[in-house]
């Protein structure tokens, strides 16, 4: 079908633009989705408690036959584990331990005891308590690449440590979010700089989980030959998330959101880096160097990949943590009143009308319940549901496409594999 | 003289030990020091302004001639530069543009180029601006390390490449240290986070500024046989002076320092691995692996004593912060305010009476110039200054007898250039 592969991606490129561009070129309803009743009517009528949450839901529901991520059986990715066997994740759990041992035994640091110590309860608080995705995708990804001969006890169990230096590396970015977002609760527990005996000292203890990740690499990994490539990942994820989290801020100049800074551009860039790169490519790339792989085209194509992944996964949070209900999601949303740069706002902006514009910026980021009832209606009028699920769709496509057309010797169940996991429903 | 190397390092042990003993043992002056007036009239004195600053400190001169770092045209090292020619000066400034430039030359992160452009204004303000003792130590030791025949321009060039890199963790550790104690200024100017385009984000910008330092040194070292060797110290410094600051802070339990902590054996540990280990054996280290010494017991050699001079740097730090003139350290000292375990504090509780033990503490880590003067009165009736004198003698003649002892070949002319630093005499 494609002669090159130049031609292919050229193509997607092309593709994935108009995606975009039928998204934002229009307030109407275009032809092909006519058959959608429009939400306007629901929308005018004032925020009341029954109209959010499930109820609300439940309506959404009846609209829009394509929203997969709103039946409330499927959870999102965002808020489930991994599609892993159970035995995968208890096999992952095991490992833990060993890895607080070989940072903590005795001998080791004998003259600060105590920092020993510390650092235990440090990572025991921490590290193991999430939902692990992307430690797990990093074990998954290396059993399904490898050899099946390679597939040893002994390289499966260095696959399960490596993927818990994927977790330490998350902990690390967890920790500095926490404490410059001033955050309170993570995991259903507090923020670890809210406990009184950490604080801002929650800054060195991030910083005590990034040398820990660094000590278990070396313990394991010093003498394979993918030792380098595995450290300069790890370091280059660092300057990407870093660099991501300094362009989100800026968004925030003042107390306010600069909505006129909320364009999809940014909207993409922040999410690639702050987010898509160690969540969907770093465990992938690091499975793909532990079985042999170092081909440099063969990363490009599987990153290129696994950031379009990234970003519908992003989408995919905004929406729901507009649209999704709690119940299922496990968190009310907060986006509007933080005024976060979400998908949803920047494409509500792409199609406001002056009046709408208004709208979003007398309320957008204002933490006042009937704030966000207007952004939320705002959202609805404008036919954002709507609009999302179609997106969905076009992503889905276009990824499977993406995926069947990889050349270099990657399985494409592997890509499948995580899709699945994002789109929730069997391929 | 010695038989073996391990008999050498025994007496040298034993030795050290002997110091301290000496130190602690009493609170009475030993015979030998008996030709050294006591102070007691003078601390009976109640404080007064003409007892601080320049005057107090003539007096002091008066009485301990060994006091080589109380003259004033004699800067101790923590205020000077490293005694390098004006030359190696000038020469390691003149690559730090080239390090900037790498990080954000046009086409990196070309999607992000305001994280670009803010990167450079984060380096320039942080980065340059210090003494840049461990960047020109490692400049320095390479050069005295280094073959004749391999001091070439492109090596002199990468050793101040990697002389940057150590300037940029030590940033890093500057940035966060200031967030964690709410420093207000550094270096003469306002902290970073003091900023108010920063505060809290000082942390993401800490991260960005470690991240810059990997890919500085994926770009000059990735090729070099020793680039995993470096690679693994920096992470090990890393976890070092994490293990550092979190003992230190335990001593801050409240907002009271907790002086049953501050015994001796804390107060090297802390000084260890908060700043010998990156300040003194970082350089030095990394001086040696880019000039092909990779031998374990070389390596091993070096530490030791870099690490006893790391100690005697903040020790004489710590004298000079309560004891020298503000005229020539360049700032005042704010130790006893801020209730710091120094090595006068915990020598003072060493030989404290019931009675005095009390005046510590009720008056130590008080912020109010009364109680400050009282803790330094009390520190004179402890005879510390004297103290300080012998101990700086006699841990001078021991770090020669160590030097002169090294064999496997590491220039002796190395370490007592450091030492003739830190001593400011010439030897």
């Amino acid at each position: 079908m494609f002669a090159t592969k130049k031609s292919l991606e050229n193509f997607l490129k092309v593709y994935k633009k108009e995606i975009h561009r039928q998204i934002s070129k229009t307030t109407s309803v275009t032809n092909s989705d006519s058959m959608v009743p429009r939400l306007d009517q629901a929308a005018n009528k004032s925020p009341q408690n029954d109209e959010t949450g499930p109820k609300r839901l439940l309506k959404l529901q009846k609209y829009h036959r394509f929203l997969s991520t709103l039946t409330p059986q499927e959870m999102p990715m965002a808020t489930r584990g991994l599609a892993v066997t159970k035995d995968q994740s208890r096999e992952f759990m095991a490992v833990f331990p060993d890895i607080v041992r070989d940072l903590t035994e005795t001998g080791k640091h004998i003259d600060v005891p105590e920092a020993s110590k510390w650092l235990a309860k440090l990572l025991q608080y921490n590290v193991p308590n999430g939902k692990k995705n992307r430690g797990l995708a990093t074990v998954l990804a290396y059993k399904m690449l490898e050899k099946q001969e390679n597939l040893t006890p002994d390289n499966v169990h260095l696959a399960n440590i490596m993927g818990w230096c994927v977790e330490m590396f998350h902990t690390h970015q967890l920790l500095l979010n926490d404490m410059m977002e001033g955050s309170e609760m993570r995991r259903g527990a507090p923020c670890w700089h809210r406990r009184p005996d950490v604080g801002l000292d929650g800054i060195n203890d991030a910083a005590l989980i990034q040398s820990a990740m660094y000590t278990i690499l070396k313990r394991h990994f010093n003498v394979k030959p993918y030792y380098k490539n595995v450290l300069e990942t790890f370091n280059e994820m660092l300057m990407k998330s870093s660099m991501g989290h300094y362009v989100q801020k800026l968004m925030f100049k003042t107390d306010k959101p600069d909505l006129s800074l909320f364009t999809m551009d940014k909207y993409e860039a922040v999410t690639k880096y702050k987010t898509s790169y160690y969540t969907f490519q770093m465990p992938i790339s690091l499975a793909m160097l532990m079985s042999g792989i170092d081909d440099p085209e063969m990363h490009r194509q599987a990153k290129n990949i696994l950031l379009e992944m990234g970003e519908f996964f992003q989408i995919q949070n905004d929406f729901l943590d507009c649209f999704g209900d709690p119940a299922v999601t496990g968190k009310p949303g907060t986006d509007i009143q933080d005024g976060k740069c979400t998908w949803l706002a920047v494409v509500a902006l792409q199609r406001a009308t002056p009046t709408q514009r208004r709208t979003m910026e007398d309320n957008y980021g204002v933490n006042n319940p009937e704030a966000v009832a207007r952004i939320k209606d705002l959202y609805e009028e404008l036919q954002l549901p709507h609009t999302y699920s179609v997106f969905e769709e076009a992503t889905y496509d276009l990824l499977r496409t993406q995926i069947q057309q990889v050349t270099r010797g990657l399985p494409h169940d592997l890509f499948f594999k995580i899709l699945d996991n994002i789109f929730r429903r069997s391929i």
